[in-house]
């Protein structure tokens, strides 16, 4: 468990190096997609283009300086990456991303222009994360895990503390879940500030990792991890994360890979975003019909990573 | 001249069809570009992409309905057009966008997929711009001109409504230029309400239009129009335009294309915004080193247009 405070300090200490994004009301639709209200979290304008230099940087932040010169290092499916070797750009230090070879044409460009060394291992990210581990275990690069990691998760609830400052009657809450430390770091505020809101998770149909282990009463690896969504690609959550989830989500939606594309096509024509697969799948879960949203409801869906997918279509 | 309680007017009577659009504080740069505080008004994340449907829908609003059954025409490099046939799906009626040869092949696509008739007209505005008047004489269509007309410069002007609300203390606006119908609305607004803030209109190279007319005292007839920015291409602005823009504006930089490229890029690595041309224009102006901005001094940067070039580079 997080504590709010926590999370509160780890507001006030990013804060010179994010955004405080815009909560944007979607109104004015050519297409709505709910009789709720929808308001969208636009994660994808923070640097690096998602919610993850929150947690990236406080994770830093809290590290001592004597570690940090043998640098950073992480496996991810893009966002959590760059966010990592941004913290590494930040401090001056090199930094190491071991990214599965699912991993779009555009993450792995963005983390080269951040002057990460990418290497390439496994088919999923928790392959990657294998071989994450063992070189910081070799070189002593401090390794940043992406969701299991009390710091990380606190630095993505700082998300949360936003939006109910922009929106303090907020109903429901839709997010994205990879690994799952942003629902955690969310649920974590939401827990202690207003236990009413409800959490809506939302997973890939090929990698539903926390679906499974909710319903499995424990952490559970999952037997195969379809999705081409690297972003939301994982096939075991961790502790801290399940056990943060167990007693706050109200319930997780399954999106199909194309389901997200669509919905970034959508934020595209609708709204101008430019948004990646996963910062489309709060919209796809909406558009699927899958989600109860009552009508009037004060719902905020977290666009939570920039890409072209959209766009290129 | 455009009074102040108009602009008021325009903006209740647009209020329930277009957006607040955010004020972004561009902070956390890896390359900042200047040492002026400098502040994002997101207007491509209006509907249809730019702060145009401001306008067009309060000329729409204006417009008696006996006389829309025949439809509405208008000539565009493609973001008034977009906002024109907007329009023409509020109202229910055909709209007809007369477009010159040099629109790119994307406000193409979104012109058609709003359902207008797109008619390819010349190899500048002006030339399409003739087709459309004719047009409408002929047909008996609506023509709704771009930037020559009060009610669609009153409309654009509610941008700067909005930017005083979010940034009282607002030093200096930077704002492109097509045919001048934006920069006319919010020097309206800002001449009655905070006179001191210094206005920067920008240009491209290859269309100085209202340079050329301020130079000259009169409104003056460019010899060529050499800009592939087709949304920034005029050959002549208009008299009430030029009126409004000799009192108020305090100077026009002018940028390359390639400048223009060069910040759309820029909006897409540090701000994950997928600006057009004519979107990334302020920023090519604060990049270009042409600007002297003092530090500290809030400077807002108007995104007024949404695009893929920055992106697909």
């Amino acid at each position: 468990m997080i504590a709010l405070s926590d999370i509160e300090a780890a507001a006030r200490r990013i804060a010179p190096h994010i955004r405080r994004t815009p909560l944007l009301a979607a109104t004015a639709l050519r297409e709505p997609v709910s009789t709720a209200e929808l308001f969208l979290k636009l994660e994808c304008l923070q640097p690096t283009g998602s919610f993850k230099v929150r947690g990236a940087t406080n994770r830093l932040l809290l590290t001592p300086a004597e570690d940090l010169p043998r640098g950073l290092a992480t496996a991810s499916g893009g966002n959590h990456g760059l966010a990592v070797a941004r913290s590494g750009a930040l401090a001056g230090v090199p930094a190491t991303i071991f990214v599965p070879r699912t991993i779009s044409a555009e993450k792995l460009a963005k983390l080269r222009d951040w002057g990460a060394t990418v290497r390439l291992e496994g088919a999923v990210w928790d392959e990657a994360n294998v071989a994450a581990r063992a070189f910081a275990a070799e070189t002593g690069a401090v390794y940043i895990h992406p969701f299991g990691d009390t710091s990380v998760i606190a630095g993505q609830g700082t998300v949360a503390l936003e939006i109910l400052e922009a929106l303090p009657d907020l109903d429901v809450i839709l997010v994205a879940i990879g690994g799952g430390g942003l629902v955690a770091g969310i649920a974590s505020v939401l827990k202690a500030l207003k236990p009413a809101v409800r959490i809506v998770g939302i997973e890939p149909v090929g990698s539903p990792t926390l679906r499974a282990s909710l319903e499995k009463g424990a952490v559970t690896r999952l037997d195969a991890v379809t999705t081409r969504v690297a972003t939301m690609a994982c096939g075991k959550t961790e502790e801290i994360v399940f056990e943060i989830a167990r007693g706050a989500i109200s319930e997780i939606v399954l999106v199909e890979d194309e389901e997200m594309l669509e919905a970034a096509r959508w934020l595209w024509r609708e709204m101008g975003l430019a948004a990646d697969l996963s910062g489309a799948a709060a919209l796809a879960a909406i558009r699927s019909g899958r989600l109860d949203l009552p009508p009037g409801a004060k719902v905020c869906a977290l666009v939570c990573g920039a890409g072209s997918e959209g766009i290129q279509a």
